[in-house]
């Protein structure tokens, strides 16, 4: 039922915000690492077990860039080899811990979680719109989830959810019978839906004035494997031809989800969202507990899954049309694990 | 050491007064199911998790008599069949929930939980004296129990544990040495014992006055594998011939005991109780305190066993006497569950 | 990675202030004993389960020196003999629990989990300096700790930790690199390290007027295998000649460790303190602070190594200089393991 980790990835750790000169911890692909920023402001990330006896390095002291462990004092540099260890001349050779090459990107710290060889800074993702000015940056939360993280990803390539698990803040009223298109680019899919001549959802409302006009809405769902979903979704009046591309006129938003798999069964959902108006702080107030709110309404859904997936019995499972999105992301993570070299 | 379950029984599933028109959840011999009462004013039990992606359909929407699912609005009706696919012009004829039948007596919504073909209401169980206008009805409660239910079956066929543990409910000072017997009629063992000439148990006090002369008391224990115990017990007056079947004059009382085996460590025991004399506010609330204390007693002794049984080691067991019905009532449990078509 | 038990060994239960004429539990090698104070003041630990139910004898009442079951009243004496059984004339001749010999030593219940014909109560650990009138004693806690036991044995062997461990209590400011000494005597380990002319420790002070001079400090670690540590401990004035055995006028301390294994994740730690000086109230009760603070920082230490023992994961180990009093202690374990009958 679980599937391999892709291991040759970079993936979200932590908030940049929250990584500074305390020792730290996170747990990523089942690996508890111990993070810190060292004084040069690059981030460290070590495995959290000491080899002499496992003591938690996250137990012990920052001196300089270098971690001192709790219990007998070795210490390791930031590439993770021992430096000191007491009472002897010199460490052992073998004294050596796992370090995780990092990067920053978007407010987030990366973790190349593979072969360090096949690390490549380049590749960390970066949207374009996040160094546009005309864009504003709303950060949102660390959301833990208690779910495999292919579920969530699942529910972010999926636009037909939205009306039944969402209904006061991202759906519109009714139904939405309007047919969804998706296709692989690369190790993308990207999967979408128009909405034509509606009325604007609750989270629109006050970004624009469209004078009460309906508006056409788009959802573009962009699921880069393993671990990161770009919802591209916005509204224009009707009749100005954003289904034809002339998007001058229209609210337009970028959530990004970015979700590290802490274990088979638990991940954790970090989101951003880049609108196309200026950063206003209660206009995003309200914006960010409106999509903390249907963040959540998805976390209970995917939580309930989740138990009944660990449920020792044997389901027979129904195929939709609408898991087509899912099953290419899918069959995509499976290549990068079968690819990968932890 | 765990006894298969029994699959082509009824077995107690909620109080009726809990099941109305919102949607709730019972678990079953390890089903969860999702239990609603429909605008007719049946009960529909379901599989509680939609074949999609196993998202629970008690956490969607009631419409009409029929489950649309939270996540992407599948629809059953209450025999299970998917009657709607969003997206889709029909349902995959795949699409399909496994349905309980469901019938109520006693004041109890019970449920089949094995080959529905083999399912007959008639066969329900319902005391006679349930419909006796003479008798008043105590509904007790639903205790959760976190033990197999076999050994709340033992205990509900053992009439020897009581002076130890219901020293301040059920039992009568010193102990209670007379004869206990049992037999085997049908599915069902009956295990009884007398005490002659004795003085009344604390939870017969002031619900009939003998003058403070002593009674006979008797207890007839009817366990009707697998689920149901009725303990038929009373007073009356010494010497006015209640062995012989003269009971016009006495207090009796028959304590109901309807089990729900949830997995192998727990069960609820719900409860109720009929009396000889009319329904009275303060006389039954007193009952009710009195016996929810005797049953938390069992509850605590059964629970702490169960512990014990946990344990992965080998215990060296004795058998007594008193075992015999319990062995008896355990063997139809087992032709039951070999008999069964789950 | 489990070491098996050595069932042949004289085990702490309980603080003998402790136990009385009440029905107690201890869990001992995984094992669950009731325990209790007999009429005559010795005290007998019981297998926790009656063999007919396997209810806990703990739940029932003590009838002189005998316990009766709380469900049905089976009654077993103090060796483990059913001496009743409801309802026969006789209890059956293999009613019987498990009955463990006990001894006390030190304000401490001990008890022989292996074959009782081996128990030898002469064997009981008793430090002369208890009986020695110059010392007095501070009886601590019983504090649990969720680690195997020889984890915290390692520890307990260990000089080398405090300076890391325990900053603000048994250190003295600065590194210790002085060296460390181990070697073998029988089924016991000593490790020591001595400190030539450095400051008083934090736990030392007050208690004797050194009048500011520097003192040296040595740290005796004797380890009796498999579940005591004594470490002796003390200060004399510098250059008044400790190291060649001249302790006329010195602070000295034993800080005894009494480890209960409990299961292969927790066990419990019961410490207490000679020391060579007059009780006082006040005195004693800064000492026993300072120590709880102590032994609390080693078990937040000891509880995450076990979590990452825990995890289902290969770890490469280095090994260091001192470790060799760990390796030791734990041989001398495993022998005494390979030769015990439980």
């Amino acid at each position: 039922m679980n599937a391999a980790f892709a291991y040759d990835a970079w993936y979200p750790l932590a908030w940049s915000r929250d990584v500074g000169r305390e020792l730290t911890t996170r747990r990523v692909l089942e690996e508890d690492l111990v993070v810190y920023r060292t004084e040069g402001g690059s981030v460290a990330a070590l495995d959290d077990a000491c080899p002499h006896r496992l003591a938690p390095l996250s137990l012990g002291t920052l001196r300089g860039d270098a971690v001192e462990c709790g219990y007998h004092g070795l210490t390791f540099d930031c590439s993770g080899s021992c430096v000191s260890a007491p009472g002897m001349p010199r460490p052992p050779l073998s004294a050596q811990v796992r370090s995780y090459p990092t990067s920053e990107s978007m407010g987030m710290v990366w973790v190349w979680m593979g072969d360090p060889r096949r690390a490549d800074p380049a590749q960390v993702f970066r949207l374009p719109q996040y160094d546009d000015p005309t864009y504003s940056v709303v950060e949102g939360d660390a959301l833990p989830v208690q779910a495999n993280y292919l579920s969530l990803a699942d529910n972010l390539c999926d636009p037909t959810h939205v009306v039944y698990v969402h209904k006061t803040t991202l759906a519109s009223a009714g139904r939405e019978e309007t047919r969804v298109q998706h296709e692989r680019q690369g190790n993308k899919v990207v999967t979408w839906r128009w909405v034509i001549d509606g009325p604007l959802i609750p989270v629109f409302q006050g970004l624009k004035d469209f004078g009460g006009a309906n508006v056409d809405r788009w959802h573009y769902y962009h699921y880069h494997a393993p671990c990161i979903a770009v919802i591209d979704f916005g509204s224009a009046r009707t009749g100005t031809g954003a289904p034809e591309g002339n998007r001058d006129d229209c609210i337009q938003m970028y959530a990004c989800h970015f979700i590290t798999p802490i274990d088979q069964r638990s991940c954790m959902q970090h989101w951003l969202v880049l609108k196309n108006s200026p950063a206003d702080p209660a206009v995003d107030a309200r914006l960010r507990d409106s999509l903390r709110l249907a963040f959540n309404e998805d976390k209970r859904v995917l939580e309930a899954i989740q138990r009944n997936e660990d449920k020792p019995r044997e389901w027979k499972r129904v195929h939709l049309a609408l898991d087509g999105s899912s099953i290419k992301m899918r069959r995509i993570v499976e290549e990068m694990a079968a690819s990968s070299s932890a």
